[in-house]
């Protein structure tokens, strides 16, 4: 038995929520500020949940600063989803796509997108074990592709892009699932940014699509209709029965944003915790980073010892020690720490403190 | 302010859920079990929730007997995804699907079909208004059809199928969004169950389906990976980050199914409640029920007094004597009382006596 304040969760996701939010969930269950039922009993028709989805959407239109051309849009399902939604509404019949291959979930959106069109790569980083973001002058570009696509933080590996690339007048559409919410999005260099919530948005199973209006009307005709964005733009994201439960859970997280001192804060504490992590990695006999400078994810830290027994011996050591779901992603093994929104700094010295103690006796 | 034992909440989905369900689910939310954090903070692929999703599986498999040749799939979305993603994966290559238009929702989803192939209607009750369920005598099935589709209950004009249509060897696909857990299903009769969670199993954003094993692995080449029934099963609802909250919900929703005696306990506490309602209807000189005799919804009764107005102020006194959420479908108007499961009897009591006691004033 454990309590949450012996717990780090370095989860990636499904990850950490503030306490906070968790704590206002949890009273609120029963009774939705006194209307005598719970926000999981509302029809989502009905005037107390149509302003839960208003106050939310408006929240995470002021906290990320979404121009007033840009649709937000709260679908069901996640990331695997819009891997199909994205070329279903994005691609030109018989046209194509440029896909950046940085990771795993770059290449699982590229296969995706292929059954609704050619997909062309801008880069393929595979070669290089996907430790780096290519540099703007490695991206290729190819004439009329539909969309530029890019995974803009890569869990699995550890690296996330510094900057916003710039393609000759194609739409840029981005995958934002694990950074959302973590820097200012300028929107201006983008068409479409999506996440999967469940790290730093929202409890599993929704995600959020923040596009550009113009780009709204030219799905495919097959597309399966809860998947169209033009027509969930028209319904306000109410074609069915949303995910309400985790609107609702979102909104709390932005209240909780908010409460803290919305994006600067969080950007502040993102670089310390990270900082705090690579800096000791960056001079550790036994353990070492993945990712290449430059190219470091400040969501999630990937690193081992370079053995995977002594790796094992650290996820089992750190757990018993409630530094918990360290274990790394299969496709690249070793450990991955992720220090999403609601890890608080604490958790990343904590990490480090444990690190150095377990290198002295393992050097 | 209003507690919950004041209100009786006749929402038609998402609707009320049992108390004790929410208890639960809020006393674990910051902390499942003492692992240190919230089922919403779990890794999907961890074995906390591993074990959450076997044993929820467990429970609907023995609760409705489903047997050893069906997959059970938890699938993000709700019924809307459903619609298309069931021409998708049973819908030969340019053929044709009969579908029995009993309602709105049926309507939908044979609107959704129309994109994968040639829909064929085998009834159209429209010109009933959709007040009776058609005989089997009345169904008129296609050469070749890949499946029949129905809508087993239609909330919107409260009419539920009271006998598993038979077919010429044509496999049957039923909604049974609002009535699954309601009833003992002869799976010997179906390929393909499925329903929207969102009434009687668990907070919306999610869609149960329980498919035949040989009726995968037919899908059409433009499925999206998410909404292939055969890559859910493969890898065992989890392609992707599953909507993890919804299934642990339903876990807790199936504990308390059995806690109170299972689907035998449940059909009674649905007869006593219909029962009430119908029988009252039937003998007042004010209300008048939608549905003809036979066709009777179980779970949505739907009735009005002929007169906008009064149906109005009706809803309006209901809803101040804490009877809230009866205003009916807009597509029918008047008034509906969805009596899921975990409606006590003495919600359906209590709104009896209270349209005895709006009757004698408006007489």
């Amino acid at each position: 038995m454990r309590t949450r304040t012996e717990t780090y969760n370095f989860a990636a996701g499904p990850s950490t929520l503030p306490e906070e939010v968790l704590r206002r969930a949890s009273e609120e269950m029963l009774n939705y500020r006194g209307c005598g039922y719970s926000v999981l009993e509302m029809s989502h028709r009905g005037p107390l949940f149509q302003e839960i989805l208003s106050s939310t959407t408006y929240s995470l239109k002021t906290i990320l600063q979404v121009p007033d051309d840009f649709e937000i849009l709260f679908l069901p399902g996640g990331g695997t989803q819009e891997f199909a939604a994205i070329p279903l509404n994005l691609m030109t019949e018989g046209g194509s796509a440029d896909y950046a291959i940085t990771g795993y979930f770059a290449k699982l959106a590229a296969e995706e997108a292929e059954k609704y069109g050619r997909v062309q790569y801008c880069c393929d980083m595979s070669s290089e074990n996907f430790c780096r973001i290519p540099d703007q002058s490695d991206l290729r570009f190819h004439d009329g592709a539909s969309y530029f696509y890019f995974c803009a933080n890569n869990t699995v590996y550890g690296t996330e892009w510094q900057y916003d690339p710039q393609t000759p007048g194609i739409p840029v559409v981005a995958d934002m699932s694990s950074d959302i919410l973590t820097k200012y999005i300028n929107f201006h260099n983008y068409g479409l940014i999506y996440a999967g919530v469940q790290k730093n948005l929202a409890p599993a199973g929704m995600a959020l699509v923040i596009v550009r209006k113009s780009l709204l009307g030219k799905e495919l005709s097959i597309t399966p209709k809860i998947m169209s964005y033009r027509l969930q733009a028209e319904k306000e994201s109410m074609l069915n029965t949303p995910p309400c439960w985790n609107i609702y859970m979102l909104g709390l997280m932005l209240d909780w944003v908010r409460s803290i001192g919305g994006i600067g804060e969080l950007v502040r504490r993102k670089e310390q915790r990270a900082n705090l992590l690579y800096s000791y990695l960056d001079e550790s006999s036994l353990f070492h980073a993945h990712a290449r400078k430059g190219s470091r994810s400040y969501m999630n830290v990937t690193f081992s010892t370079g053995n995977a027994a002594t790796d094992k011996e650290f996820i089992q050591q750190a757990e018993a020690s409630g530094l918990v779901n360290l274990k790394g992603h299969r496709k690249l093994g070793g450990m991955r720490a992720s220090l999403y929104n609601a890890m608080p700094v604490e958790g990343a010295e904590k990490l480090v403190e444990f690190m150095k103690e377990f290198e002295v006796h393992h050097i």
